[in-house]
């Protein structure tokens, strides 16, 4: 099977690296197609680049032309998911609703350890649409931004952990979902230091898409996400209708 | 004071109808800009089209060069309104908000009587958000477009009249918030139909709007809605970026 | 267009200061009536003393024979709002819900400070009632009584930039409602202490009741704040009763 | 032991109807002393009225010279509970939170079966701040009003016997708290109807009422329920303050 | 009439002292009955020991002939209750419950404090399951054993007066429920220097049992907690069917 | 991979029906081992049969001698997952909680179609303690026992298709869990009379399971599923200690 996995925002390393977390995550015969969106921020760390995401995505998503079974969108706390669902037959899955859907089977409260504070309220409210606030322990923030995990790592990691440990201490978390991604070392380090499971986003959703399509299950289409009506949609795709904009 | 008033969709009979709408509420001296995205649906009935929506509200927005005291965004249960509150300094006042928070000073539980069942979910998710849920006593569709409220206008009408009259009667609502607009004599048949008070999102919002410029009161910037990180991105204002895609 | 404000207390004095903040407020054309209550406490701490403020507010209202348009209750997290809605037939607007309903407009959450810890779960409990307590960060008490704000004003006024500045921080409020008032200064200094809005219930529920009358919305009478049945009550109005009792 | 029970209205013959039920449920050595306001309304339906109730209650109790050991509060849906808990040293226990925690030890889930339409909110506002809503199923009323229940009681019974067994089959309910007092033999008909528990409020009251006693436990005076601060309280008790007024 | 109560776990001397402590709080000519389950764990501080302790408990009632009145479960927290309700007609209580029960008379907040952290799960758990989490201020562990308890009283008492400090002073409690049972001087300490009343589950229990015995109230049988059907069970009850398995 | 997948009543054939559905779901390399209870009820439809037949499937699994690499309890709304999750290294994952999460990825709102109307407060209890609830749209029941569903299988599908379709258009689930299993062409007409996904838990199970191991996650041991302190556990497990009983 083939699996689509957008990256929300336009750094290609960062593609490259959940691409690559993505394949971990596959089994044999599922092939893992990375994509970055052709405009928006290079990192998504509130509401104005993240609605910009959820339609570069889209767009992105759109026009791409091969065959696929199923779409991934790999930004933490981000908008867009349900617009996808609209567009789309196949299934698509959301890495922060992923994560906490497969922290609840490993204990009794989770977590989510984010970068910035101000990115605690959109995950907050993501979860809140998804369903999945009941057990959250708390969501934290380290403080550092997203681009600085790749340009100081080592205090990015010591933050991270810190208010891992604050979370499994204090908020009794007993599962740590990481809302950033690709650090390859920064989840060893957590485990080790709080004892409790981490859950990486995109590997949990590399599984749930998997498990949806074996199964055959796909996005219902009775209401919510329905196809669009037909109706006049000026300047779409974004990309395509760019000279006449 | 001057208030932007923001349609959703790009049908220029509505916007126009939402303007009139938006003066008839303002004090004197406050003066009414209606603007039309220049791309997106001609309705939006759905998510896609309104994240799509979100997205061209956000571009005509930050393209507006002349000052402005507070921006309303006139779309009933749209994404997009956090973003717009991270890029301006002014208050952004949502309709759907605007109206339930009006609502709930004139009654104990409110309803909302919208047109498409397939809308029904994401009036109640951006309520939800907007932690305006508790005293909601149901959102109730009519069955028709947003379109065939100007095609087929009797129909309509008796549909949205009788989906409100069951929200009072079996729900237990006390006021009705309309979730459709440009009617001017569906408000005053509903409320003839019903008893109750009926609030329209416009009229509501602009008051809210003024009221807020008036307290000299905006948006808090201290964390969810601060004005984005310095970063690079690409193809923004889409509008005008549109060779560059 | 002209406005009952109600004290819930008997000290003319913040009667004054109260009726002076609505004027504030107000748009041209809007004349402010402040009354005092002719019996119960003078400032109200707690349930007693609030169920009687109810009824002399009730007492106060029903014997003011001018005309009026709304009718404000400017008692912070008090009883009674109910009981004035099905008295009368004009909108009715408690402060401490136009406070909140104001500061929902402007930040993801918002806190309440407000003066003695006793206090504290009247105001939690009218903001339950009244639905608005999903995005309330915190309500936080000062520890000092109504009274000592005139007293040593000071004091006072540290002890509730503290709490505001711990629900900012601790608590992630990004709004700031005072739960007491009278006093000018106080806005101003919580202002630069948090760097957050500074909601005031007075002038917020001014701004509330003259966009009711402007709208022709008054409260639904349809259920629960129907006027009162025909019935026998003996010793009302309690103040015109007073012989018979 | 010597329980005070309060009529919330001022009809003496529904009083002593209270009285002789509270005497039937209490133990041996308990003696029930029923009181009746000296104001208000002869039947309490609505917010106005509760309002004055619970002040009249208040103003009787505190006038009550005798030595007692815990307060009942008979009226369904009411106001001032907190009030009186303020003012006394003895437990004082509501009528719908001793009915709705007894009915809790007997079913999955439970409803309230009352009189108007219009006292629905009142009950579900009680029941919302005593936290007893999770396993409320509905708060149904029979559409007649409290003195009906004396005047026609043939159909006041049916009616409350027909709203009983939809609560039962359709909203799920296994035990049914009546709402309304006063009647022996309604609640033998609403049980045979409906095959499922009976809870009256008044008798659960005195249980707890006693429960409390025997076990030495009575409010808490930490914060809430405080006795009220030294202060000038004008007009207070009213009954006796009459002449000043 | 006669109560019988179960201990949850195989330690007889705390089988004694749930009865001592019952009997202390029954009325006069309730007969109190301790049983000890014949399976199970020598004290119940997680799920499989209360899973276990569930069927041992049902395993011991089913078996016991004499005639009795009601049943109470005695362990905190723990598993089984529904299925006591549905083996018999007589009512059941769950300490849990009855402790949380009686608190919501007696202040506006309330905690738990317990003996290991693993525990507070269990019991917010059961608590939500009965519906009395709205006013729960939070489950707090002292980090000692059941049986530390016994084996070094002074330092266990220590811990638990720390955290129910805590829970007044911080998590604003005003009434304070023992999750832990059988020291008589526990629970006048906590008292003393929290200055709070202290609920005793299994006193709790008693009272709630001898009313609805009283008032002639037993368990709803139209669903939820109708009798099994018939059917065949392997090897039940456990103990007499010990030699088939 | 080996799965232990637990049957929980003691019918053989559903064993045998669970596993084959399980080993269709399961991937290439996956060996699903399943396994029926030594004691219990031979259909589970109410508490008493669920609490014997958790402690039934711990028996079970305790003394299974070969390795394996997760287990999954098969009943719908069944307790005793926690107790598995405390004893046992590997994940644990029900069935029930399997199912709503899978369905929350394909539709807005789901709703659970049971046999007996008895086991939806289980199912619903079930759901609330995993945090499932906000997207729960109903659970409904066709009024058939588990064993009908096998005896007059035209019946019962007739009438859990009927109770599904009401479900999607009443209650506006937009994806149906099966709360019943054994039955390969119920799922096919249940999706379409309906047109939505349908969910089965066995399977859905099965994938997560699958996906866990593979991700080298397991239940966290921090807290409350830490393996049970030691101490002294008489009779277990009880098909071992059953002489000595």
């Amino acid at each position: 099977m083939r699996i689509l996995i957008l990256n929300v925002n336009t750094t290609a390393s960062m593609t490259q690296a959940i691409g690559d977390s993505a394949r971990q995550a596959a089994s044999p015969g599922t092939e893992i197609i990375e994509l970055t969106p052709d405009f928006g921020a290079d990192s998504c760390e509130g509401n104005f680049e993240s609605y910009l995401a959820a339609i570069a995505v889209m767009d992105k998503v759109v026009r791409y032309t091969e065959p696929y079974d199923a779409v991934i969108q790999a930004g933490y706390g981000e908008h867009g998911r349900e617009g996808l669902q609209e567009l789309l037959e196949v299934p698509v899955v959301d890495i922060t609703e992923a994560a906490a859907s497969t922290a609840q089977f490993l204990g009794h409260k989770y977590s989510v350890v984010t970068t910035l504070d101000r990115t605690v309220p959109l995950i907050e409210d993501r979860l809140k649409l998804a369903g999945l606030t009941d057990r959250l322990a708390s969501v934290r923030a380290s403080g550092l931004g997203v681009l600085e995990l790749e340009s100081d790592p080592q205090r990015a990691v010591a933050a991270i952990v810190e208010q891992s440990r604050i979370a499994v201490e204090q908020d009794k978390a007993e599962v740590i979902c990481l809302g950033c991604g690709g650090m390859a070392e920064l989840e060893e380090q957590v485990r080790e230091a709080t004892g409790v499971p981490i859950v990486d986003g995109v590997r949990a959703a590399v599984t749930i898409a998997e498990s949806l399509v074996r199964m055959g299950l796909t996005t219902s289409k009775v209401r919510t996400y329905a196809p669009p009506r037909p109706k006049t949609v000026t300047g779409w795709p974004l990309t395509q209708a760019a000279n006449a904009l």
